[in-house]
Order: C-alpha cells, then sequence, then structure tokens
C-alpha cells in the first residue's frame, strides 16, 4: 500500500514485528493527528503510521479502540497493548516518556500556563473550522483575529523566536496544526485570506520559523492541498487518499 | 463576611498577609470549582478560598483574569503573582507542585488511562447538567446509564475500592462533583433518581466510600442542597449565598 492509503472497511489489519514500536492510528487531514505526528517526529520517536478511513472505519479498528477515534496510539508494552486516545493525552504521554527532547517548560507554573494557551486555542479552532466548512462569502475574519491577538501578543512579551523559546515546544506543536490550515481560508473572491501584517508582525515571523522547523516540515501540507480536502470534505465524499 | 459570601460588583478585593499562600477564587456550587477544592483538601494544601458572584462579578476580578473564569488560582511567587485557570490545568499543576500526596498512577501509561477517562466523562457531564436544568418531567436517563457503565466496568475490572487504588486518585475526584450532584436529579414525581443496584454495584459501593473520604466530606454537600441551588439558577436568579 502507498504511504498514505486509508484502509477502510473490509481491510486486514496490517501485521508488524513483534519489537515494540508505537503505533499511530491517524488520518492524513486529521489536525488533532497531525499534533501527535508533530511530537513524534520532533522527538524523533520511532512509530508505525496506520492511516483510517474516517468514513467506512476497519472494523478491526472500531474493535481495537473504545471510541474508533483518531488519533489513537497503540503501546506495545509486555505483551499487552493499550490504545491511548485525545490529542492532549496522548502528546503529553509522549512527552513524558520521551524526555530527551522536552516540549514542556520545566517550571510547572509556565507548564501550566502553556496548558491554558492550549486550551484557549480551543475557540479559534471551532471559528476556523466553521468558516473552512461553511459558504466562504460571508467570511468574517473577527473572531479569529480576537483569538490571535492573545497569542501575537503572548509571544511578543516573551520576546523569543518560538512559545517554547528558541526552539518550539508544546504549545506550539499544539497550535501548529490549525495555523498551517489557515492558509486554506479563501475569501469570497477566491483569494486567500490573510493577516494584517503590522498588526500580526510577531505571529507570521513565528509562522515562517514553524515552517523551517524539521517536524512541521515532515507533515506539512500547503493551503491549496488542504483546500482540495476540505472541499471534498463538504461535497460528502472526503478524499483521504488524494495525496 | 461569611465564610461562603460570593463577592460581587462594587466589593473591594481581599487583602491577605504576604504570605505565599495560594488564593482560589471560587463559587460554592460550581462543579469544576469543586475538583480543585477536592484537590487542595486531599493534599492538606493551604489556601484562601474567595467566593465570586458570576452574575455580578467584582471588577477587580475580571480585571485579575484573563477570562474572569472560576476557578482561578492565584499564585503568589516571587512577588509576581499568577493566576491560573481550567480545572484540569490546576489540578495537574497541585500535583506536580505538591507531589507529598501523589494523585496520578506513577507509570505515564496508566496516567493517561486516567486522563483519558476524565476526558470521556466530558459526555455525562453535558448530559447530566442538560437534565439538571432542564424540565425534568421528560427525563431519560439512558444517556447518563450508557455513560456511567464504562466506569461500572472499569472500576469491576481495577478490583480496587477506588481508580486510584486503595484510596482516592485524581481521576476519582475530577469526576467526584457530578456524581454528587446526580443526586439532585429528581424524576417527573419528584422522587430522587436511583441507579440499578445491580447494574452499578461497584460504582455505588464507590460512592459510598467516597462520601467519607476526608477531602469529599470538607466540601460535600447534600442532593437536596444542590436541588435548592438549581432551582434557584433556572428561575433566573442563582441563589449563591443560601448556605
Amino acid at each position: 500500500m502507498s504511504d498514505t492509503e486509508h484502509l477502510t472497511t473490509g481491510s486486514t489489519k496490517p501485521i508488524f514485528p513483534d519489537d515494540g514500536v508505537l503505533r499511530l492510528y491517524s488520518m492524513r487531514f486529521c489536525p488533532y493527528a497531525h499534533r501527535v505526528h508533530l511530537v513524534l517526529d520532533a522527538k524523533n520517536i520511532p512509530h508505525h503510521n496506520i492511516y483510517i478511513n474516517l468514513q467506512a472505519k476497519p472494523d478491526w479498528f472500531t474493535k481495537m479502540s473504545s471510541t474508533a477515534k483518531v488519533p489513537a496510539l497503540e503501546v506495545v508494552k509486555e505483551g499487552e497493548n493499550t490504545v491511548l486516545i485525545e490529542s492532549l493525552v496522548i502528546c503529553d504521554y509522549l512527552d513524558e516518556m520521551y524526555p530527551e527532547v522536552p516540549l514542556y517548560p520545566t517550571d510547572p507554573l509556565k507548564k501550566a500556563q502553556d496548558k491554558i494557551l492550549v486550551q484557549r486555542f480551543g475557540h479559534f479552532i471551532t471559528s476556523l473550522y466553521k468558516m473552512l466548512l461553511d459558504d466562504k462569502r460571508e467570511l468574517d475574519l473577527t473572531d479569529l483575529i480576537t483569538d490571535l491577538e492573545i497569542y501575537e501578543n503572548e509571544l511578543k512579551q516573551r520576546g523569543s523566536k518560538f512559545f517554547g523559546g528558541s526552539k518550539p515546544g508544546m504549545l506550539d506543536y499544539m497550535i501548529w496544526p490549525w495555523c498551517e490550515r489557515f492558509a486554506a481560508l479563501k475569501l469570497g473572491d477566491g483569494t486567500q485570506a490573510e493577516l494584517d501584517p503590522q498588526r500580526f508582525l510577531t505571529l507570521l515571523q513565528w509562522r515562517d520559523l514553524m515552517l523551517q522547523d524539521k517536524a512541521v516540515k515532515i507533515f506539512y501540507l500547503d493551503g491549496e492541498t488542504h483546500d482540495k480536502y476540505m472541499n471534498s470534505r463538504k461535497a460528502g465524499s472526503a478524499d483521504y487518499n488524494m495525496l
């Protein structure tokens, strides 16, 4: 099968060597799964990627996980496999288990502040997805801009390249999937939605720096590709295997 | 002021000694704030409680916190105060900072599994609150029962008194506030909703054991009191100071 073929109803479960390597069940265009890919790649954690067709899930996948959601991380441990769900839980688990490339600040207070900023990003996520899936002609960026100003001001105040300092940290990676997808947001006349370069000076510099990050590059897709996928989804038949 | 008087618009900010003691901004009937009270009490962490009238918030509170939500934990550190929000973030912070009474399993995998069960409880929370606030005559417990069966089966499988083992852990405390409020759920004829004692044998034993826990006892309110508060809220004027 090709690298990103999404397994579907009737498929057989891939067989992996009994080597203890993590198995990530994902969907190539899922932003929550994207978070886990970023953390795995940032930490150079060996893993198998298994892509799932979410509109026609394999029976073995439905049976394997309590919710049949992606991302799901299968941890192979002492002959007994455990399946973790929820992107933030999975990423925190990976950070605890693979501390060589730490993604959180060591100060618990600073760590808590970063987690709050991840939680608050949920409002931007909801607004962006509503706009990506809705009729774009009624595009009103007000909500998105209000949300992003929190991050613009925060990063300006921190005075570092990334929220994580000189390198991307957990906060950078947890919000990135939707920042990447912002490039898929088109105005009514078909042109790309852009942030005011003066108002979002710091955040736009951050975006350019993120685009040069190794983990971001590995899983990156441009706005056109994200847009093409979203259009297939809106048309009622998500084209999981378009890559 | 009385112990649980809720400060309102026009009130002055309470002055505390510069002793580094944590300050918890709370609302006596808020289940999310309840989570933080449980963790503070379970760990015997000294703290000041400040109760906020959420329908008429003090100006100083609105200015102090980015979202003006409760629970909010003010951490007094090196002359600079930091305000944390989001119940789960606060509780995780407290567990990291005050490790003497650890609330999570030490195994990161088991910890992640407990966090998933906290996340999944969100569905029960939504259903329960909808029923507590809606017209009770249309009471259908199906959704609640389906959700609770996950926890009944899980605890049965663990074979321990509590989800945390021989003592309540983070999962026990994070789901407790809504389990306590289940006693406020009344059927159409005014009688209390009850779980089938056979079907929920393990979870009902757990409830009785939780009711004997020190931290649970400190902040406990019975079903009648929760019901009385919910009725005041439904009537459009939440009676924060009823205790």
